[in-house]
């Protein structure tokens, strides 16, 4: 199937537009391009000329009278000659505008053309919100299970990233990742008993093993909540309990209502199960999203019992954004 | 300036398209919001709609035959109110479009929205050119020297970012930059005599002076090129040579013609003051430039004496992809 690539060219004016000597200006390149055109004026707001070829690529030209032109290009990705024909004719646009304004243009600026409707999905925004393309070569795994849409992409520079409900969870080159939460290569794990809530990728089990713990338990598969109140019951208690669920939890009922008091509830439970000198490690959120962040951490002073924690802000490669790890340990009281 | 807000939403059919029956579903979505509809029918291309509203904001609706339908709406960026407008509409479409289709659409895509013409530019693509969105809340200078474009734009998680025409080059969170160009913690630089090339943001010149070596030299606002001949003929010689000169060259002239020629010298030149047992560190390119990686490698096969070399992949928080350093050394003879 045909992909559509959207190319955008802009421009910054250092003054407002005379929007009909631009529209004048631009006319020609659309149209020795076979172009047919359509020009609405607004009056005060402007014009918007579109432009059609007869082989189904089009074009907008839109001219803001305070001084900003943009000019938008959709045309088929199916061949080289087509990407060929789209460069020149921006180019021809900025020669254009460079002569008419003399090259006193305050920005001019050309994005990488979107590719859109691809086989390939490249662009996965970030936790913050922001337009990431990614440099995605290959659709490994896309299915969905009865509880979310799993993909396994892969990435020139990141390998394979697993991306579950369109979130994408880790790489294989997030080896940094796997160190954070397991503390940052501070912890001696040796003859440790360690509990691993989901970290589904392998990595922290794969890395722990090295370090010799005398048993890590990992609840994968299953719901942890019952797992844990099982364990909180029998008076089974662990060194370190790493939480590496999905950020999002893939469902809260029938326990909680809301995420934070299904994610006080794992914390309660956990910290029922952790040695009075143990460690709670898991991942928060991108260090952009304070609120979510501050809210994870009033959680944390309405737990059954006291707790204090500190937090590292770490670089995950495939995550295009700075990372929050939390260590949490119950407050010990004085003797 | 008002920039405009660029939002998009793909939609990948299971099948072909009833274009008509897909025009017909969304017409009212958009003539309830009070836009005048323009048709065209390619006929064997599908069609392309554009609705304009009185406000200055317009959307195209574009309807690929082979099952890809795509939208565009471009408004104002200067009220809360027109973003929420804009969120209701692509939300209606969407519904429309799942009414239409029962579910059944393979893939539905909404983009985080694009700023375009705003005051603060948040688009820096990679060198292997993606398409990336920065945090950016501040320009905090942007001016012409005679030789480059220099901004310095502030990120919300990275901090003050330098960016030298359109380029990345450092940021406040990329320690691991300074640290990978000084040789990644591996080196003793105890009563060292070093050069630096270039290193402008002083990242490294701080780090180093930290390490107690016998002297520091930074060539920095120079041309280095006359610095370096003079230091050869004075037999001049440093146990670390570290260049950190902006990427691309800001001129090759009057010296040699070409990019690579141009590194070469500056090679070359290096090796004259490197001491038989010394260190020469540079950063590469981002690890996807596999040709221009591979041209590097091949000039030094070319310099004047027989060097060796070792790279290294770096995740540099700034820059949104990996980075390769080079550590090259004098091929030491055998007694």
């Amino acid at each position: 199937m045909a992909a559509a690539r959207h190319s955008t060219l802009d421009f910054m004016l250092g003054a407002t537009a005379d929007c009909n000597a631009v529209l004048k200006a631009l006319q020609p390149v659309f149209q020795e391009q076979g172009m047919t055109e359509t020009v609405h004026n607004w009056e005060d707001h402007g014009y918007l000329a579109t432009y059609i070829k007869k082989n189904g690529s089009f074009a907008n030209l839109r001219i803001h009278p305070h001084g900003l032109v943009l000019v938008d290009l959709q045309s088929y990705n199916d061949h080289t000659k087509g990407r060929e024909e789209t460069d020149q004719l921006l180019n021809k646009v900025e020669e254009r505008m460079k002569e008419l304004f003399h090259g006193n243009l305050k920005r001019i600026k050309r994005l990488p053309a979107i590719l859109r409707g691809g086989v390939i999905d490249r662009y996965w925004p970030t936790a913050d919100g922001r337009l990431v393309e990614y440099d995605i070569d290959e659709v490994v795994y896309d299915e969905d299970s009865p509880f979310q849409n799993i993909k396994i992409l892969h990435s020139k520079q990141f390998g394979n990233i697993l991306i579950l409900s369109g979130d994408v969870n880790l790489a294989e080159s997030d080896l940094a990742y796997t160190r954070a939460i397991m503390g940052s290569g501070k912890e001696d794990y040796t003859g440790k008993e360690v509990l691993i809530l989901g970290g589904g990728d392998g990595g922290i089990l794969y890395e722990i093993v090295k370090l010799k713990p005398k048993m890590v338990t990992m609840v994968l598969i299953e719901d942890c909540i019952p797992v844990l109140k099982r364990y909180a019951k029998e008076g089974r208690m662990f060194d370190y309990v790493i939480n590496d669920l999905t950020a999002v939890p893939i469902s809260t009922s029938p326990e909680e209502d809301s995420t934070w008091e299904f994610l006080r509830l794992i914390l309660d439970l956990s910290m029922k199960v952790l040695k009075q000198d143990g460690k709670y490690f898991t991942q928060g959120n991108c260090i952009n999203l304070t609120d979510a962040l501050t809210l994870y951490e009033e959680q944390l002073s309405r737990l059954y019992c006291p707790v204090e924690f500190s937090k590292e802000i770490v670089c995950v490669p495939s995550y295009m954004e700075l990372w929050v790890f939390y260590t949490i340990w119950k407050k010990q009281t004085e003797v």
